[in-house]
C-alpha cells in the first residue's frame, strides 16, 4: 500500500527538467571530493514536522492535507510509520530522526505511552531492516506535555523531574533497539519564563545532573550514541538555557561533559540568537564539538522559530565550507525538521518542500567543494596571517614572548604598516560561486 | 581652581527639593541592610564618556560644551585631571575608571604615549591621595587607533600584537602605581567583520595568549587585580568573541582562566544580546564570576549602544537584587562609563546625569533590600522549589537516584499535580516595591 | 448557578491587603481630574483570550484549567457566556468585546455558524440587559479558519472574499442587535507570506473595497459603530498590511476612509512594530484618530506578539498621559486581550491577571493626571518651543515666510544660542512620578 | 592630473578576467529588454561617503587613506572636485548625487559656506560639462551640525528653522545651477529623542510647511526637479518621522503633497525598519510613489545602519524586478551612498568596492528580466488570482457586489477548495535565476 501513489523515486533531472518531483542539484551517487554527495550530506528526515505537523500557528487552525489519519491514535501511529518510509525511502534520505511523542500516542498514562512506544518501534525496526534507511538521532519531548509547563530536568517539581528521567531511560533503549548513531537532547522549556521566581543554579544543576544519568545509563546497557545538545535562544521560554553554541559549551565544560557531548545545531536557532548558521559552526568547531545540523532556515526579519526549509543557497555554502572544514559531519548528518508553510497545505508538498532543502544543500555543497579546491578562503587567510608563521609572530605562536619582551618589541619599531581588506571585492568574487 | 564653580558638592535632598543638582534618591551614609549605600553601590565615575566623549555620532559633529580644552593635548589632558577629580569629588563617588588614551594624548609614538601617560598618572596619583578616591579599574584601548582595525590580541598581524601587549604592560603598571582593584578587558575589536577571512580559532588562541602573559605579569611586579572581562555582542566588530556572560565563561574555561577572570558586565550590552541585565548578573553568578557592573542604560528599541545613563528603576532594582544575592559587588563596584544624550551638551549636565543614575541605583538597592528583608522572592521560590527539600527530590539532589529508579518511580506514580505560577500576581505586588 | 463560587466581586483594599483577589489601586469611583477612574478607563474584557485560550503554543499542548466545558461545542458556548458574565461582573468591567468564532462554534457550514451566533448572541443580549455590561466592539475572525490561509478581505479567491463579506455583515447585525460602540477589522492575514506571489495592489484595493461595503451596510441598517483598524507588524502573516499607526493612516487616506475609521491600537503590536506604546496613540492624535486601546504588553526581548496583562507602570504611564491629552478615549475603550502566561494556568488566574492589569492601568492613569496637573511635561514643551510663539517663529507658524525671507534672516543673524535638554535631569524626575 | 594613475577606465572583462579592476557582470552599452544596462541603472556616485567618509566609527578613529588633502579646506574641496569626477569617469557612472556640506566647507558663518557653495559648484559645473555626468540629485546636509541638534526642519527653535530653509533655498539654487532631477529631503534629525518634550504634530506640521515653501520656490525659480523624501526609521534620532516608505505616504497624502514628493528608498533603512527593500519598493509602487534607489545593503544581524555596498544577489535580484515592473527607475537613479568597510581603508577600495555594488546590480537587473522574460512571477500570480477575472470575482472587482450580496453567494456555496502555494517549491526554482 502507498500513501503517495502518484509519486515515484525522486530522480536527479537537473535543471532543465519540468518535473516538480525531480531533484535539480542533488545527484546522491555523484562524487564531490572523494565522496559522494549523499554521503557528505547524510540527510535525516524529521517525523516532528514532516508527520505530525498540522499547520496551525497561534492565529490559525489547523489546515494541513495528510491521508494517514486513521481510527484510533495508534492506527494512525502505524499509518505514519508506513507512510514515513515511503517518504523517506522515495526522497532517497538515509537516515532520520524522531521524538518519543511524534511516533506513539501517549494515552492516558505513562506506561501505556512507553507500551506504544515499544509496539511503534517494533514496526520501525521492521522498515529500517527491509529499506536500510537508519536512525541520526531520536529524542524525548519533554516541553509538549503540561507536565513540562515549568521544565522538564530543571522542573521546580521532583516527580516532573523522574518522569523526564523516564523519558530519556526510555529513548536511550529505543536508541539501542534502533541503532541510533546520536541522541539529542533539546531543552524546550529548560529555561525560564522570569527570574522572579527561578533558581537558575539549581536548575542547571539538574540538567546537568540528568546528562550524566544518561551517560551512566549508556555505559551500563553498553550504547553509546553520540549526546546531542541542541541549543536555542528563546521559545517556548523566555529564556532558554542553551541560547547557543557558545553559551551551551560553556555548560558543557562546567559540568564537565566535554568528553560525552556535542552540539545538534539549528539555523534558525542561529539567527534568533543574533548569529549566522557558519558562526555557530565555527564556534563548535574551536571547542571540537560539531555533532549534527538541523537545516531549518529562518526569516531574520521575524523574531520566532519558523523553520523554513532550507533555500538561501548562499547561506547553505557558507555553512557546508565550514562542514568540509570539519573534515564532514559523521556521525551527525543533516536533518530537515522543517515546517512546510502554512500555505503549503497538499501533502505532496511534503515532498517539493524537501527537494528543495536537498537541492539548496547540494548546491551549498558544490559550491563549498570549489571553494576549496580553488583555495579561495584558504589563501585569502594564509595570506592574512601571515605574520604568524615566521619571526615575531611565531615566536608569539610558540609561547616565547611575554609583556616585557613584545614591550620591548613595540616601542622600538615604528608602527607596522596594515594591508587593505578588499571585503567588497572578496564578497564579489565569491558571488561567482554561488 | 574650579571648572565648575556654581556647582557644589551634590548633597541628598530628597524629593522634595527643587534642586537640580542635588541627590533625590542618593545618600550615601544612609544604612540598608547593614551596610552604608555607598558601600554597597561603590561607585565610579569614568573617565572615557565623561571628559573625551564629544557628542558626535555617525551623522553628527561634536557638539558637547567642555570646559578644559587647552592649547595642546597634554594641556588638555592636564585640565582633565583636574575637572575630573572635581567632578568625582563634588558627585562623592569614591571611585574612578579608565582606558589609557582617555587619560593622556597618543603623540607621535608609542614611547611619547607611554611618557604621556607616565605623566598623567602623577598628577591623577597625586590626585587620589589628596582625595581619597580610588581606581576602581584601568584598562587599555586597544580599538580606536586604526591600528587595531583587525582586532588587537585576535590581531591577523603580529606587530600590532605586540603594541597591544606593551599597552597592557602599561596598563598593569599603571594599576600598581594606582593601587587599582581590578584591571578590565573589553575587547572593543576582538571579533571580527566577516567569517570570509577570519581564523577564529588563531585569534581566540591569541587572545588568551595575551591575558596568560598579562597573569604572568601581574605575579612578576607583585600587583595583581582582579581581571574583568566585559561581554558586548557586537559593536564596532560585526561579532564580538566575548558576546554575552555565557560565552565569555565558555572562554575562560577553555583556556583556564577561571581563577584569574570574572565578568565586567554592562546593562546596554546585555539587552544588545538579547538579555536583561539580571539575567547577566545571574549567569555570573552561576559561574561564581561576577566582578563588576557598567550601569549604562540601553534602549531596547534601538540595535546600537546608546550607553544611556540608568534612569529605569525596575531594571536596576532587579540588577540590585541579583547583587545581594552575590552578598555585594566588591572589589568590583558600579561604574557609569554613560553617555550624555546629544541634546544634554552643556558642561553641567555631566553631574545631571550621574545624579539621574546615582539616584536610579539608590532607588534599585533600596527597593531590593525591601524585597530581601520581606523576603519576596526568597519565599517565592523556596515554596516553588519545595519538592527537592524532601523525598524523592531529595535524592535526585543527593545523587541518590539514576535513570532505572526514576524510571520505576515515574511509572508507578500518578502524574504530579502542579501549582499555578500566579505569575501576573507576583508581577503586580513587585510593582508595589519599585 | 456560578463558576467562581469562592470569589466574591472584586474590591478596591489598596496596597496594604493581604487579599489577592483584590484591587490594589483601581478604585472604580474615585474621581481622578474630574472624573470616574472607571469612566477614564471603560475596561473592556476580552472573550478571545479569556473564553478561548487553552494555554498551548507552537511547542505546548493545552494547560488551562476552565470550568466550562460541557458536552457539546454549543453547550461549552453557553457555559461561556455565563461565566463570562460572571467574570466581567466581578471584576466591574463595564464593557466586553469578541470575535465572532469566540463565541459560537463554527459548525459544519457557514449557515450553521451565523445560527450558533445568532443563538449565542440572544444569550448576551439577555445579559447585558441584566447587568448594564456594554459591548465596546466586536469583529469577525477572519484568519483561524483554513479557508483563510491567504488572506481575507485580501484572499486570492473570490469565494473567500464571499465569506469574508458574510462575516463582516453579520458581524454588523450583531453590533446593531447588541449596540456595539465600535466595529474593529484586524487583519490576522491581510498581509502577505512572499511577495513571489502577491498582488499587493489588488488586495489591498480589495480591502479597502470590503471596508466601503461595511461603511455602506452601516448606513443602510441605521447602525454606524465608529469603525477601527488595528494595526499589527507581522504574525501569523510574514507581513502585514495594517503594518502600524502610520502605515495604517496611509491607508486610510489613500481609500478616503478618514471619515469613517480610527486606530484601535495594542501596545504589543508596537513594539513589535518597534515603537513605543505612546508613540502609536501619539502618531494616532497627529491624525486626530485615535479609536480605542488594545492594552496587551509584550516582552521587548522577545519577538512574537506575547500579548501579556501589561504590569510596566512607566509604559502605561505614558500611554495614559497621551489619552488625556486626547480628551479621552471614549467611545473607544481599553480592552484587555491579554493571555495570562501558560505557567498561571488555573481558572482563578483569569481574575488575579485582570486585576494585575486594571491596577497597572490605575496606577498609569494616576501618575499621568499628576503629570498634568503639576504641568511636567506641559511646561517642558511650552519653554522648549517657546520661540515659536513670537517674531520669526510666529511668522512662521502664520505661514508668512518663504524661503527666500528666511534666508535673508538667516545670512544676517548669528547662530543661535542652544538650550540643553537635560534630559538624565527630566527622567530623574519623571521617576518620582510613577 | 590623476588621484588614480594606476587605474584605467574599469571595463567589462566578464567572470573569468583575474583583473581586480574590472567588471565582471556590468557592460553598460549591453542590452536588456531593449534598453541598455546603464539606462535601466542610471548608476550615480556619491559624494558623502566616497569623498568624505573617513572611516571612523563610535569605537575608532579615521583610518581611511584618501589622496586629496590640502592645506587648507577649500584646497582639499578643490581636490575632491578633481578626484570625485575622476572616480565618476573611471566607473562609467554617468550620475552623482551630494549633500552641501559634503562638497564645500561650512566655514565661519553661513554666508562663508554659501560663498564657498557657490565656488565649488562652480568647478563642480565645469566637471559636468567636460564630461557629461549628470546630476542625479543634491540636498542639504541639515543634521550634522549641532545647531540642527533638536531637528532642522522639526526643530525647536526659529532661527534654525530659518538657517534649514536657507540652505534648502540654496540647494534648490544648486539644483538649478546644476540642471538636478531630483532633489532629496532625508530628514536625519527629523524625529526625536523623547516624546517627553516634543511636540509631534507642531514638529510634523513645520516639516510639511518647509516643503510647500520648497515647491513654492521651485516654481518661482522655474526648476522643478522631482521631490524625494527618504524614509530611515531611527539613527541618528531615536524615532524618525519618516519611519518607512509607508509612513511617508501617510505624510505626504496628510499634507497634501502627492503631486510633488515621490520616495527615495534605501535597503538599508528598509531592513532597519523591519522590511526587505522589495517590499519598500512594492509599497511605493502601490502609491505610485517610486522616486529613486538608495542602493547601501544593511547587515540584518546588525541594528545600525552599516551602508555596505550591495552584494546580496538575491536582494538586488528582488529589488530590480519590482523595478523593472514600475517601468524603469527615471528620472530617478540608483546611487550607491555607500560605506566602505572600515578594513578596506585604502582609496582603491573605492573603485573595487563601487564595482562591487555595480556588478551586483548588473546581475540583478539580468536576473530580474529573465525573470519576466519567462514570466516566473507573472504566471505565477496570474493563475493565483485568476477567481478575480471572472464571474463572482469580476464582479466585485466591478463593484457591482454588496455585504448582502455576498452573504447571500456564501450562504448558499459550499466552502471554495483552496489550492496550495507549493511554495518551496517556488524557491526552489527561483534559485535557478540567481
Amino acid at each position: 500500500m502507498s500513501y503517495f501513489p502518484s509519486i515515484n523515486k525522486i530522480q536527479y533531472e537537473g535543471t532543465d527538467t519540468k518535473n516538480m518531483f525531480a531533484f535539480r542539484h542533488y545527484n546522491p551517487d555523484e562524487v564531490v571530493m572523494g565522496k559522494k554527495m549523499k554521503d557528505h550530506l547524510r540527510f535525516a528526515i524529521a517525523y516532528w514536522h514532516t508527520m505530525t505537523q498540522d499547520g496551525s500557528d497561534p492565529f490559525g487552525n489547523p489546515v494541513n492535507q495528510r491521508p494517514w489519519f486513521g481510527e484510533t491514535p495508534m492506527e494512525t501511529a502505524k499509518n505514519r510509520v508506513e507512510a514515513f518510509f515511503e517518504i523517506c525511502e522515495k526522497l532517497g534520505a538515509e537516515y532520520f530522526c524522531f521524538h518519543d511523542v511524534d511516533i506513539a500516542p501517549e494515552g492516558d498514562s505513562l506506561e501505556e505511552f512507553f507500551a506504544n512506544v515499544d509496539e511503534i518501534t517494533d514496526l520501525i525496526k521492521e522498515k529500517m531492516d527491509q529499506t536500510g534507511i537508519k536512525l541520526l538521532w531520536n529524542t524525548a519531548n519533554m516541553f509538549s506535555n503540561p507536565r513540562f509547563v515549568n521544565g522538564a530536568a530543571s522542573t521546580n517539581n521532583a516527580e516532573v523531574y523522574a518522569i523526564a528521567a523516564a523519558q530519556v531511560k526510555k529513548g536511550l533503549d529505543i536508541s539501542k533497539k534502533l541503532g541510533g548513531e546520536n541522541y539529542v537532547f533539546w531543552g524546550g522549556r529548560e529555561g525560564y519564563e522570569t527570574l522572579l521566581n527561578t533558581n537558575m543554579k539549581l536548575e542547571q544543576d539538574n540538567i546537568a545532573r540528568l546528562f550524566k544519568m544518561a551517560i551512566a545509563y549508556g555505559e551500563k546497557i553498553g550504547h553509546k550514541p553520540q549526546f546531542l545538545l541542541e541549543p536555542k535562544p528563546k521559545e517556548p521560554s523566555k529564556h532558554q538555557y542553551d541560547f547557543d553554541a557558545a553559551t551551551t559549551m560553556a555548560f558543557i565544560q562546567h559540568y564537565g561533559l566535554e568528553g560525552d557531548f556535542k552540539l545538534n545545531l539549528e539555523a534558525n536557532h542561529a539567527t534568533l540568537a543574533g548569529h549566522t548558521f557558519e558562526h555557530e559552526i565555527a564556534v563548535a568547531r574551536c571547542y571540537d564539538s560539531l555533532g549534527s545540523l538541523d537545516a531549518n532556515q529562518g526569516d531574520v526579519l521575524l523574531g520566532w522559530d519558523t523553520d523554513e526549509f532550507p533555500t538561501n543557497v548562499m547561506d547553505v555554502t557558507l555553512a557546508m565550507y565550514e562542514v568540509l572544514e570539519n573534515g564532514g559531519i559523521a556521525p551527525g548528518g543533516i536533518n530537515f525538521d522543517s515546517k512546510v508553510r502554512r500555505s503549503a497545505f497538499e501533502a505532496e508538498d511534503l515532498f517539493l518542500a524537501h527537494i528543495a532543502g536537498m537541492d539548496t544543500f547540494a548546491r551549498g555543497l558544490k559550491n563549498a567543494a570549489k571553494l576549496k579546491e580553488d583555495r579561495f578562503f584558504d589563501d585569502l587567510k594564509e595570506e592574512r596571517y601571515a605574520s604568524f608563521n615566521e619571526g615575531l609572530g611565531k615566536k608569539i605562536m610558540n609561547d616565547e614572548e611575554d609583556l616585557e619582551s613584545l614591550y620591548d618589541y613595540a616601542v622600538s619599531h615604528e608602527d607596522p604598516v596594515l594591508k587593505s581588506s578588499h571585503i567588497e571585492y572578496v564578497k564579489n568574487i565569491l558571488n561567482d560561486y554561488l
